[in-house]
Formats: structure tokens, sequence, C-alpha cells
């Protein structure tokens, strides 16, 4: 039976060995939940970048461009990190360069796995599927917040693995953190997570709706996967 | 109002501050456990110690030597990492070096806090009691298992939290997942340990009972300090 892991953080990743594994990269609020909102909302493709000034640079080549630094859209970009940014035009074949503070690290930290998928709870049902036809191991590797435990990501994974029970074994100690935890904040999720430290940076910001959007669950169906540089929908 | 707040990994706790905190460092299965059963019951001083030769060489001084490997006593010494071994015989004013797998990294790594503790469901209450009279910010420091994080340090912390609060702030996101992963697991704390990787382990090893031993609040009363290399009760 293929196992389910959780890493907290970036900073636990050298302990974890991701090699024929499948890494479900996640940063509920709102890196990955932007990214699967664009690709389902008619992005061709995406290319998660580090820094703001690679990232802008992808505009000459045609891109939109997006970056967000501390929870704000940067200066000098087409967009931010909010999902409700790819709803609000036609963006059908366009391209996508995107720079946030956690996510695209989160993403690019996991490539030693056999592949790279992009979670959020917009579509956790469509990621425990496809990782369930594949039947290999799999870790979830969360964002976190400049490399902390952050709840949001956490509440991911367990909702990952409740999806998962039966078919994957949930034993390591992360995932029963992670699973009992969705336990508890699942009959109120936004409840749950007021107190936390990051909404409360989203709520300081405004964008609390951002918060509302982003714990909605199986939204979509697109299951977003890292070929080469570039983040696309699986086939 | 002073914040507790959680640390999951000593390889986390870089992006710690705890200058002018009060670190409690926890490994419940069993070292710090032990560490406290030994204290309440007559040792005088522990030396914790990262290495099993410089262990071993305490014993030409006139220490008792305990050291544990994977769950094991290792070869050539008095004791191991069960706190049993410190109640079956009269260890009135003897002195103790001890090295454990995770717990004597977890204290050596905390020293630029302004105090370090050693926390155990044992003296969980003991320890609430003297971080609440100091007013202090307290960062629970996990020893985790070779640095991934694991459930039953976590639990300690969930207690923790659950005894300082409303005298301090819990909003941090480890805070807050440590307090409701405590409050699911404490009806049955062993049942809910029971899946848990570390807990597997000791099965194995035939040791459920120091598990069991581990789990139960509020046996001591005492608070062992790091004051220089050593660990004595708090006066």
């Amino acid at each position: 039976m293929p196992s389910i892991d959780v890493c907290f953080s970036p900073a636990l990743l050298p302990l974890y060995d991701l090699t024929g594994k499948i890494a479900v990269a996640v940063d509920v609020l709102r890196a990955t939940s932007s990214m699967v909102t664009a690709l389902a909302n008619g992005v061709t493709h995406i290319a998660p970048v580090s820094e703001l000034e690679a990232c802008l640079a992808y505009r000459n080549q045609g891109y939109l461009v997006a970056a967000e630094r501390d929870g704000i859209k940067a200066d000098g970009f087409d967009l931010g990190n909010s999902p409700f940014h790819y709803l609000d035009d036609d963006y059908t074949g366009r391209l996508l360069a995107i720079t946030t503070t956690n996510g695209t690290q989160a993403i690019r930290q996991s490539r030693t796995a056999d592949e790279v998928l992009i979670g959020a709870f917009l579509n956790v049902g469509a990621v425990a599927e496809y990782v369930r036809r594949a039947g290999k191991d799999v870790v979830v590797v969360c964002a976190g917040w400049k490399g902390l435990f952050n709840l949001e990501d956490t509440l991911f994974a367990g909702a990952l693995a409740e999806r998962l029970q039966g078919d994957f074994a949930l034993n390591n100690d992360a995932t029963l953190a992670a699973f009992h935890l969705y336990q508890a904040a699942k009959p109120d999720m936004l409840g749950f997570l007021s107190k936390s430290s990051h909404v409360q940076r989203l709520e300081r910001l405004h964008i609390l709706k951002d918060t509302e959007f982003c714990l909605q669950e199986d939204t979509y169906t697109v299951v977003p996967v890292l070929k080469g540089d570039f983040l696309v929908p699986t086939e």
C-alpha cells in the first residue's frame, strides 16, 4: 500500500527522500489556489519563478506577470496573488509567470520527486484521484510561512489524507496530525482558521473573500503538474 | 500578555529567536520524562551530552552514565532511557550523564534562550506554574524524531498551552495546532498515539509500559533548568 506523508515546511524538505514519489506542493493562501484557478480559466501554462526581476522579465515573451510579496501585489506587475484576478477577465490561451513569498519556493524545492503536482482545496478531489491512479507514495510539501508551520496548508494535507484513507497508509506522525486537525476544522474551516496568523494577516489586508474562496473544495478538476520549468494541466 | 510558541523540530530552531524567552525542551518518549523522574528521585544534577564517548567519560568523575540510541540502551552504559531505571534503586545524591537520540540535542540547541527548562507530561503543571510566574514568552522546543515532527512532543506543547490559556497568547499556528491535537487526544492519549511511528517503535521494543508512564500528568513537581552545562531542579 502506498503512503502519504506531510512535510510541514520547505526547511524540513532535506529530511525527506522524494525519489520515486509524487510531491504535492501546497500554498493554500493563496499561491497554489491562484495557480489552479488560472489553469482552470484558460491559462495554458505557468512559470513559477523565485525572484521578482526574473518574473518581470517574462513579460517580454508575452507572459502575464504576477507577483506577491508579504501579502500584496508587487509594484509593476499585471496581477497579484488573488484567485479572483484570474476570474475577472478572459485569459484563454495566455501564459503566466508568477512569484510568491512561499509557494514558488516549495514547488522548486520539490523537484527531486518523480512528479510535482499543485494542490489546493479547490482541486483536492482531482489530486486525490490522480495520485490514487498513479499508486505511488505521496509527500505533501507545505509552503508554510517563511519556513514556519502553517495551519491552512496542514489542513489541505489532512483533507487529501481523508480522501486517500483506505488506499494509502496514513501512519506517520505528520499525516496523523494533519488528518486530526482537518477533522476538527471541517465543520467550520473559516472559524477554525480565524485565529491563525496568516488569516489574521489577510483580514488586515481586507481580503477575507480570498480566504473563503480558497477554502472551497472541488471547485475545479484541473491538476497542475510541473513539466520542465512550467506548470501545465495533466492530460 | 506573554505568548507561547512551539518549534516542531530542532531543524526549524534557526527560524526562532529565543532571546529573552524561556525554552521548554521536550522529548516525552523518553529522554525528558526520564530526566524529570531522575531529579524527582534523588539525582542532584544531570549532564546532557550529545556524544556517546563524551557521556561515558563522565563515569571517571563518579557519574552514573546513561545512553540510548534508536530506542535501546547503548552497550557499556549503566542505564538506558526508561524512566523506570530511575525508580528501581536509590539514587539519592547521585550525578547523572545522559545522551539520547533526540532529547539532548534539543536541549543544547535551545541555549540561546534566557532559561532552558525540561518539560514532560510528568511535570507539565509545575512547568506551567514556573513560566506563568516568570511572565516571559515561552517556546516549546520539540525534540522530534531525527529532525521530523512527532505527535507526542506536540501533545505536550498542547497540554502546556491549555494550562497557560488565558494568561498567555496562543495565536500562532503551531500552538493552535498543538492545542487542538491535545484536545482530540486527551480522552485517550495512548489510543490516539497508538498509530504514531514512535509508539509503534516502542511497542516493537516491548516498552509500552514506558509510554503509559510517560503520558501521566503531574506525577512530579520538579522543574529541571539548565545551569551552565548541567540540569538541576529549580529552587
